[in-house]
């Protein structure tokens, strides 16, 4: 038997309630008769507890018109009932036994409908049987919908990455002040989750420490290279707080860098300012990317900047809307993402700033507070 | 940016050459034309290192017949090379852009295929994306071809499960060992993922601690309940150790337990050790149910069994071949289990005891060697 438990702290059954009617009304608009929600982010989202994600089928039920239900694995209700306590009352819940065939309990659910919606990250074991079961006229990503609710952060939900980017602000400030020659990236690695947990995260989800010709790599994981004077060591942290991600990357160097780094560094550091400076509501994310992305090939850079600009961030810490030049919407207040233009220049260094911004009224506000200045580190 | 880390040490290139070869050929045995692979447990076992499963399209492609493909995003390759080593010869590795379409680029790579099986976790939007570009007259799950080679273990992979089994076996004696009443479930549960790591996990991936009427729910998490006197306690416990998963119950009680609740558990130590004597091959995994399920209900506690009696285990915790009455499967040598019978009586107590079983031409290897009587606790 296994469990999981992300721990996200619960809004009010009523928030809930209301997530799942404004679910419905989404669908409806996009011509989806029913929402198909496996465990996941947005089962998170809609119901306030995360279930395991498990062989045996559990999907929360969501016609565009009518009640929801629950369907869940009988052995999962106890744990479910408790979890969703007031909530419950909102849903049928539907219980099924071993010898029970889930997939026809959808379908009776469901029947009819032409259009159904299934949850993005749903296993394709479950999709395909389902896509058997119910027989829609057509079978979807529910992504588009769900995210036009989950991309709009409500004010709670920017407290909670606010005290997220605070925590994870915590850990990068330890770090960077800390001597990193002559410990190991994996080292240094495991000190910043420890760090990231005593700041208040539940889950410290990953502690990227790429020095030296590691630092050319986006997503390299920290390893078992020794840090030494003359690297740039890209350091990239975050995890979940009350449910929500923090995600920051700062940039250190060991000793004195040369002028080419600092050159390089000072036009990471132009672009990343003016990409946060450019957020404000009605400019399209494409935009945001370039503003960055500019700066950084007019200085000679563009093919060293190998990724977009940014993603949205919430439950997940990737999310809608992604800061990219095929990504033509428009910001609107409550969106929530990284900024985080780097610089790779491929065995011999790399450099990347990254914030989390959200998007007001008034403009970009940068829930990451340290400075985004080069460490100098010993 | 974000990583993740499971550490799976590597077999020889040539392991994975091989199983990528049988892959194919048990593909071809099922009429299937190409095996589309995401990053999954599958990906693991087929080339030896965990991608991080993001919005951005990883996928081996397997054809039954030809080279294999591994189409992955730009920022991905360098990692992806560094971990598949020699490995990447034997693959033609297809880096996209962030402005490329890689399902096309699937679709190229299969292009006129009738039969497509894709990862059985593989994110629906995937699945539904690739079903439209790929366009082929079936999709089904890979999951029956891909657990026709994952579910018979080589002696490498006996070996791995049963060191993680006697690492968890470690955490086991030192938990029954201790004073458990007056701690609450979360913190004994905390205690015991710490000796789980201390004994050489590197994800100590559960540790169930459920208590009095707690105990009555398979899946309960460990909270706030304190632990007191005329409690039993099932401690449900695992997490992987160079790739493979342990996965352990025992059951404790706090004091001297009621007659009532001894005669119970003699009944469950008979149902669970008489499904481990069962154990060989030929025997068919409901028979090993039917072993474990008679006795429980011929002592009148049928109702109280109310779920299967074990899962087959390995990269995964839970997978293939499942000990459960609607699976008339015949065990085969390698093949590896639990056996995990429990009663719970709702609101008062339960009790679950819980080996891995390996099946081998001599019969059932029980890997876990704790004690599998009642654990009295202070």
């Amino acid at each position: 038997m296994t469990t999981e438990a992300p721990a996200a702290s619960r809004f009010s059954a009523t928030e809930y309630r209301n997530r799942m009617r404004r679910a419905a009304a989404a669908a409806a608009e996009r011509s989806v008769d029913a929402l198909l929600i496996t465990p996941s982010s947005d089962y998170l989202y809609l119901l306030g507890y995360q279930a395991p994600a498990l062989e045996r089928l559990t999907c929360l039920v969501i016609p565009a018109e009518g009640e929801p239900s629950l369907v869940l694995p009988r052995l999962e209700e106890p744990l479910a009932r408790h979890r969703l306590g007031d909530l419950a009352d909102a849903l049928q819940v539907i219980a099924w036994d071993e010898t029970d065939d889930p997939f026809h309990l959808v379908q009776i659910l469901v029947s009819g409908v032409m259009r159904v919606a299934v949850q993005d990250q749903m296993w394709a074991r479950f999709a395909l049987r389902l896509q058997a079961a119910v027989d829609p006229a057509q079978m979807v990503a529910a992504g588009p919908t769900m995210s036009s609710l989950r991309r709009i952060k409500s004010a709670d939900e920017v407290d909670r990455l606010r005290a997220a980017a605070a925590a994870a602000d915590s850990a990068m400030r330890t770090i960077t002040a800390e001597r990193l020659s002559g410990r190991t990236e994996a080292e240094v690695s495991g000190h910043i989750r420890e760090l990231l947990r005593e700041a208040g995260h539940e889950t410290a989800g990953f502690a990227i420490v790429a020095s030296g010709p590691n630092a050319a790599s986006p997503h390299h994981e920290a390893g078992e290279r020794v840090i030494q004077a003359g690297d740039a060591i890209v350091v990239d942290i975050g995890g979940s707080l009350a449910g929500y991600c923090s995600d920051t990357s700062r940039t250190a160097f060991v000793g004195e860098p040369p002028a080419e780094f600092g050159a390089l560094y000072a036009v990471l550091r132009e672009a990343q300012a003016a990409a946060c400076e450019a957020v404000r509501p009605g400019v399209p994310c494409s935009e945001i990317d370039a503003v960055a992305r500019d700066i950084i090939e007019e200085a000679g850079h563009g093919e060293a900047f190998i990724h977009r600009t940014g993603h949205g961030i919430g439950l997940e810490t990737h999310e809608e809307p992604y800061i990219v030049a095929s990504n033509p919407e428009p910001l609107v207040a409550g969106h929530a993402f990284s900024v985080e233009p780097g610089i790779y220049i491929r065995d011999t260094w790399g450099a990347r700033i990254e914030d989390i911004v959200v998007c007001t009224d008034a403009g970009g506000e940068r829930l990451n507070t340290t400075s985004t200045e080069l460490y100098i580190v010993e």
